[in-house]
């Protein structure tokens, strides 16, 4: 069994690097906090006798050596960069919770036949630097080095630039590195094993995703004194537009989500109808035809929406993966393992995306979860307790000990 | 008559501050812009002879004296500040039609027994610190000075702050000069001039508005991994509201409008539901008893609608005035001076909120208006003809010169 006092210590230590304004943590991708987060995750991982190797996307890897020069390593991790007002545990966990593994490791002092990376991927999150899973994509193969680099911010800063700028520019080619297993564990940030009250997500799939990039172009106007059949409305179309992707979300139920997070009204004056309209509709499902579906339902009302409002619409695919199932050895080994430690345990489908729905595409992948508060994340609220972490990690500790042959 | 050329001149002269990005201006209120035009403009009044007071809201009043040491002045005026993609001739058009009046008067050699005041209203916009027509509303005693200094900009800075930081805090109280009448000329902002091919707007009435800041209260939570009906998503809510509203203003034609030009998500980041929307809802009618119903329509609905999805809906009333009849005295001066030059004329009803709306409270106050193409304004590509700038100061030199009483 881990050290749970010990990870939970450094879950606490690790949010008090970008701390939010409620309790959470806002340390997104490429900024300072990120920088100094990764400083003392390298502190720890050093101390924990690995060395860390660092790729051209900023990726960390830090490498326990196997006792057979030949084998592959396990590869175990997720992602310590966290939304504009994220919680404390959406990914950190993951990293902690493999170097957790490892800490146990060494105190039991067991080799294992395959050496264990603990693995921080960068730009997990995507909030920052849309699309999100951006290194392990590149890692996987599904985006060029050059297509991640100018990705650019709000403020129109590129990734390759920041990436520069925080001095975490690494010189291992992305992909290199080959993978005999990849493991990450992360909280559920859904509802479900609370409600079901089980300690243990054995995650067997993952749901796929279209981001949508809406661009609306009416005509900026004076809100007092252009009449209302005079209006060009770009606003009242967005508005339109979210009520039919719910519309369409509801229609594919169950198993299917859509929403809308993030809108740029521009110039965004109160006495001003808005000239163009920004905005990004989130649709996810499980099921590739009805995602798929979703996708082209909303892409054949949305400008007849526009369209009778005189507005114009374009529609960018600005983040794509399709859903994932995890490898069955894997997802029976994290099954096996909850059963012999005496964890209560079901199987889940992801709802959010992963590194893992990437590292798939290159290794046998599987990921274990743990419950959240309320389903909550994406959210400073985000909440879980030391005993539900400490199950997970159990978990992971088990079935990544059994994979790398100890 | 006046010069049309030295008016169009000082137009683009004044446009090369603050310039935006398409042709138009971005000179919002209290920038360092803001500032810069002042100066210009305070330069452009002391050549004319003009010696120019400020008074503690930064309202510039340059005055021509009269002949008469016991009669009140005339003031004649707009705004300089711009939206932040504003036009060339919104406010300015006002405060340099003045100026020109003032330079027709000097280059004629007449005396008027009432002094002139060319008056640089600030704030009149309300982009950067809401609400509109601010510092005017202070000075017809409808705001206190706290209040005013109090406003924030979205970054949190203080008008008070501002004000002294760009140096235009003057020493004159608000409100304490007494006004015998008050003019203000504008492009009319709305499409109705140019389809009726009239040059001259006798703007008899001015619509009274509400501005209603909403927030609605959602659940932050992940868009992946939350399901539909756990959300609390006040994205939607604010889609349906837009809805409503655009129902209500539609149910109440002619004669009113209603939209939405400010919106902003929080943390609007695209995997997750925003938390908080705050977005502000523009009525406007030139019917009392219709803007007021309106308003309660909306006020009604609009936590009905929010209470179906969950979400918290309160509504702050953050800017407010009454629709306005002009002074019948002043507004038969603009007529018949429309008429005596031979320029097409008709009555109008201004579908902007204006200063005049605040002066209107303390002085017989009036409005003449211009066309402007495609009824385009808050928007760069606002456009008026030099021939239609040149009209309407031309009946401005008129009404006022009867008004000042050569
Ligand atoms: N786990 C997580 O929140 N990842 C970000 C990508 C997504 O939106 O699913
Ligand atoms: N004229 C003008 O645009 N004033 C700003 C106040 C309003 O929105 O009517």
């Amino acid at each position: 069994r881990v050290n749970g006092d010990r990870l939970w210590d450094s879950l606490m230590e690790m949010a008090k690097i970008g701390p939010g304004i409620a309790g959470g943590n806002n340390r997104q991708t490429l900024t300072d906090s990120d920088a100094e987060g990764r400083s003392l995750f390298r502190t720890w991982c050093e101390s924990a006798g690995l060395s860390v190797g660092v790729d051209k996307m900023g990726t960390m890897f830090a490498t326990r050596p196997g006792t057979d020069p030949d084998a592959l390593p396990v590869y175990v991790g997720s992602h310590l960069d966290t939304q504009p007002t994220g919680g404390k545990y959406d990914g950190v966990l993951g990293v902690l919770g493999a170097l957790e593994v490892v800490r146990t490791l060494n105190d039991l002092g067991i080799r294992t036949k395959h050496p264990i990376v603990v693995t921080n991927w960068t730009n997990e999150e995507g909030a920052r630097f849309a699309p999100a899973m951006l290194a392990s994509g590149v890692f996987a193969g599904v985006h060029t080095l050059d297509y991640a680099y100018g990705r650019k911010d709000p403020e129109g800063k590129t990734f390759g630039d920041e990436l520069k700028r925080i001095g975490w520019l690494g010189d291992e080619e992305v992909g290199a590195r080959k993978m005999h297993a990849y493991f990450e564990y992360h909280i559920e940030q859904g509802p479900i094993l609370e409600a079901e009250e089980k300690q243990i997500g054995v995650v067997t799939h993952c749901q796929g995703l279209w981001w949508l990039e809406f661009t609306l172009t009416g005509r900026e106007a004076h809100t007092g004194s252009t009449p209302m059949n005079m209006r060009v409305n770009a606003g009242l179309a967005m508005a339109r537009i979210f009520e039919m992707v719910q519309e369409v979300a509801m229609s594919e139920q169950p198993g299917a989500v859509g929403g809308v997070g993030q809108v740029f009204f521009s110039p965004n004056s109160r006495n001003v109808l808005p000239g163009k309209v920004i905005f990004t509709v989130d649709i996810r499902s499980p099921d590739k035809e009805k995602l798929d579906r979703m996708r082209a339902k909303i892409e054949a009302e949305a400008p007849k929406i526009a369209d009778a409002l005189g507005v114009g619409c374009s529609i960018e695919a600005i983040g794509h993966f399709e859903p994932v199932t995890f490898d069955p050895k894997l997802v029976t080994a994290v099954r096996d393992a909850a059963e012999r430690l005496g964890y209560s345990h079901m199987n889940l489908i992801s709802g959010a995306g992963h590194d893992a729905c990437w590292a798939a595409k290159v290794a046998p992948t599987t990921m274990i979860m743990c419950p959240c508060v309320g389903g909550l994340s994406h959210n400073e609220a985000e909440e879980i307790s030391k005993e539900w972490a400490t199950a997970g990690a159990d978990v992971l500790f088990h079935a990544v000990a059994e994979t790398a042959e100890i």
